[in-house]
């Protein structure tokens, strides 16, 4: 019964990169995170050790900083894309790269009179992701997204009218806290040539109409939210053909404060840590192209 | 343009459960953590917040607590096929379910004399995992694994005769220190009915070949010592089907004493901690069953 | 020879206390931590387990969310302030309680026109905390402080002139990046009676000199501008006495790109993990009084 | 008003150490993360940034690897020892040194005939530590230590007798789920000159004792299991003179089964995260020698 070589990849993953760029007294910093993952002719070097077909992850990690050297990191987008196009193109044993970056976000600190422009503080807010294939066939595919963007609404959420089996406990409740992490990675169109869209431009409003759509939604259930923020950045953004969102329920419990002869106008709450409900979804366009390797 | 709603599901993440059974005054502890996630009928909730077709997740969360009083925890496999039916077989709106669980292993604290027996130490070895599927018609599929098994081979190991390009610096080598985390998982043909398989048995099983082929096998590339440990176990093991590995590189860097006057032959390492190289391949019979829906 | 017992302490840690409050349709959002120990007559829960002088922790965790009822939270310093004084003054076997609480920032998301004003998002910006101990002897003294205020200065900082020993191979420098991750504690003097501090003006003060010190220091280690940092917020609020700051120096690496034929003009960085410089530092007035238990 | 330099130190923290001993084939492996951090002549560098009386902590990192080929790596303490004292004999301005170490057991991997003996799994239980102070005084201090010892006890543990305020609502228990991560720190009497301990053998008994004293001691309450612990190894061991323990009440609860029809006879536990119960204490022997800086 013989045994065969199913999907593999091999990469390089988490090299920091730092950027400085510098214009005059003012500067400007860059901070990610990347990651990349390759595969093609693999298969005697998982059979024999034979590495003939394999650029080390040493070099990978080389690549990051050169590159960051000679082409600069302007969109984490653009730089993935550059990446993941260099491997396939320079290595005939490289058929496919995925190039995943992460950027952390940094605010200026004020500086008064003369001086300032060169320190910054961690802003903290939510970590801005891409993933990006590229395949020798000439496919590249774009994925851009976001992860730990803690939100609440301490009201306008419902949840009732579910199903009641035997094991069921939960009371209906007409007014609740609502608080999710939202992860969300939306998909763009098939890139055909060059750097067509402004992703930071992009990014911004998509996060921008998230927040919105959680915002202003009055919830029944955080579906029905999941599913708003998606269309609403599909119907805003016409650069974007699917979102999806993975958005843990990080339960706030009212504290029963009876015993203590207090009670409870959904004042006061114990914020949960585990088990969480976890709500998953895709919302996509009608007519949106097919996604072959997009969300490996 | 119509947007849709695309691949979806929900449930309840990481409920912690410890279960107790005394056989006298020996006491046995199962400690694991369950997560469940169902799809099916869920276009209304998504759409209008309508949750009829919704088994909450808290509800979820009871079913574990309740189903580990009545049917008891024996192998996890077993217990998720038992949840992951139920939520089908019951809730005509759930069409799927994903059933995982993660467990911990504790070792007895040997008592002198008498009036041992209730007393245990976590033994922080790796832990074990499952994921079960059950779809409404009929299949079932398991797909069993550990993570954070981190071993290591300091010697035997060799890297060299690799692509080099112009950002390839790493000097080829031929006796190097091999770390890494396995993270496994192995897939069992679907299950006809019923509890066919010793889950237990074969997790031991499994574990000690994995061990096995990393130890014994002289390396050449990581990939090479996956391939081996993922084909030693579909050759000892009938019940496994198909073997998946991710196994970061964990570099151990020979430190350069020559500053100071010192060589280091092979015996002061430093262990990086970021980037790290990722390897990530599967191993399967050339007749392995289509695995449908067992890794998603 | 006998054994006795030493320093002892108990409580309830990390109890998650969110709190609510309607101003018509706009709402404040309170998220904290808190954590209680207390000491005092425990020499025979120790010896025997007699429990007749033990305030239960899960007491502790009711009592919190009690009194964010009855008394709301305004700034972190009052509310641990109460419970603290709390503890020892309901208990006669509780002679002395600490009293420590975290404090997470939200940022209202913007709603267009009406119905906002219950919608927020995770800054992510650094935790505010402080620790309060009260004792029996009618001593209440209070420590804030902030923790995970991660910043960089891009230029202005040297390190040169150090000791060069045997293992020194560390070139100096005159243009790096300086990055720190800080945690500051200030001590205010003994609190007479009441509520005398507007602790929540105080904190946006002194973290304003914190950030401004930092960023106006041109550097010439980091232990200068730690103390740079202590100074200005004691030369500018009169209601703290000393601080204390951890700073560790996470190493921004300028990565040789020399074997690819590029230069790196402090442009491109590798951020490292571990190892890290570690700088710990109290700065304080000539004249502050005893510190007593504050810094326990 | 002046303000003033208090107390500061400084040092690398964090370096990561693997050392490879070979025996022929036999190899072993030590795996330890270490600190040094050191104070003394630090007025200047504080308040001019004039580093002349800094050892840079990069120094202290090379020092660290030179030492392990210069000197191996034998148990713990004797590295600390031999770290501590050469900071503080080498350089005058260095008057006080502290240096602390974690070491990760690993175990070998069984290998079917010839050729095993390089090839090791962690262990994953608990991680053992030390915290070493030598003073230019001429004392050296050494503490020992274990973290993340977890350990549970399944029944012989009872809560009841304590006070109940307006505030409690926990009902007493005969029979209850005893977890907890044992955190402990063993200090040995000043060292007189070189390294009379056997630190292995006394890190061995130390822990069975604290393991034997956890499952042989019917509780009443977690500070009393505590005590119990300290007092067996300072009954059973000369060489140790204070016990320090931190002892997380980690709770599991019993799970309410009684709306589904169930009973729950102390079988099934819900494992909680936040809020726990911490326990904290000393125990000693009457006669221990001043501590001095050793707990620091």
């Amino acid at each position: 019964m013989p045994v065969v070589l199913g999907p593999n990849r091999y990469g390089k993953a988490e090299t920091r990169l730092v950027r400085v760029v510098r214009d005059g007294g003012v500067h400007h910093v860059k901070d990610v995170t990347v990651g990349s993952a390759l595969s093609g002719d693999m298969e005697a070097v998982h059979r024999t050790g034979d590495n003939a077909a394999v650029l080390p992850t040493d070099t990978q990690k080389n690549t990051v900083y050169a590159f960051a050297r000679k082409h600069g990191v302007a969109e984490i987008e653009d730089f993935a894309i550059l990446l993941a196009r260099h491997y396939v193109e320079s290595q005939p044993t490289v058929h496919h790269a995925r190039v995943e970056i992460e950027e952390y976000f940094w605010d200026r600190i004020p500086v008064a009179g003369e001086g300032g422009g060169h320190s910054f503080v961690r802003s903290g807010r939510e970590v801005r992701t891409c993933a990006v294939h590229h395949d020798r066939d000439g496919t590249t595919t774009v994925v851009s997204g976001l992860r730990d963007l803690v939100v609440l609404n301490s009201t306008d959420s419902e949840f009732s009218g579910f199903i009641e089996d035997e094991y069921t406990t939960l009371p209906p409740t007409k007014d609740r806290v609502l608080a999710t992490a939202v992860s969300a990675r939306w998909r763009h169109p098939p890139v055909a040539a060059g750097r067509g869209t402004a992703y930071g431009e992009s990014y911004d409003e998509v996060r921008r109409h998230l927040l919105g759509a959680f915002a202003e939604t009055y919830s029944l259930s955080l579906q029905q939210t999941l599913y708003a923020m998606g269309e609403r950045v599909l119907n805003a953004r016409e650069e974007v053909c699917e979102v999806r969102l993975a958005m843990p329920n990080k339960h706030h419990f009212l504290v029963d404060l009876t015993p203590f002869g207090l009670d409870n106008p959904n004042e006061v709450f114990y914020a949960a840590d585990r088990p969480y409900g976890l709500i998953e979804g895709s919302v996509l366009r009608d007519d949106a192209p097919d996604a072959r390797f997009a969300w490996e």
